[in-house]
């Protein structure tokens, strides 16, 4: 059902945003408001967070003007390098309702 | 007084994370805050949106682990181009307390 949205939509509705156009995440954003879900939550790590509130902006300043920023996470996640080290990057996560 | 911590921090105590090192946006905010500052403001547009939000995880993870976000706003900001135009931009400013 949600394959047709792409791969930057994960199973549980989030929204990850990447290296992508910004364009293909607004999109998947605009779509699942538009189809019913209650709430979309959008997810970056790193230079993707920038990207990421770019989005957020896109789709209510040009789509959905009514959209609530309903919470907005800050956090630090610890990933796992080739070699075994361990690297912390920052992650946002925003959570958007109509 | 608020002169020697440098450029990147504006008379009402906003920290503006443009594009110099990192440490140097943490420090601004851990002085601010071990100074008796009820709380700060970090802020940023663009591509520094994401050097923002590793000023904020650095200053929780590495000095100040009681930090709490008080508040972040993601907005659209209009900046005028040399030849007239506008352009938009992302912002964030993410408040922080202890």
């Amino acid at each position: 059902m949600q394959s047709d949205q792409g791969s930057q939509l994960s199973d549980d509705g989030t929204v990850y945003v990447g290296k992508k156009n910004v364009m293909s995440y607004v999109m998947a954003v605009v779509t699942q408001l538009n189809n019913g879900a209650s709430d979309v939550k959008v997810k970056a790590r790193g230079r993707s967070i920038s990207r990421a509130v770019d989005v957020t902006q896109i789709v209510k300043n040009r789509f959905i003007s009514n959209l609530k920023f309903s919470d907005i996470k800050l956090e630090t996640e610890e990933l796992q390098n080739e070699d075994g080290s361990t690297s912390r990057v920052s992650s946002i996560t925003i959570t958007m309702a109509k």
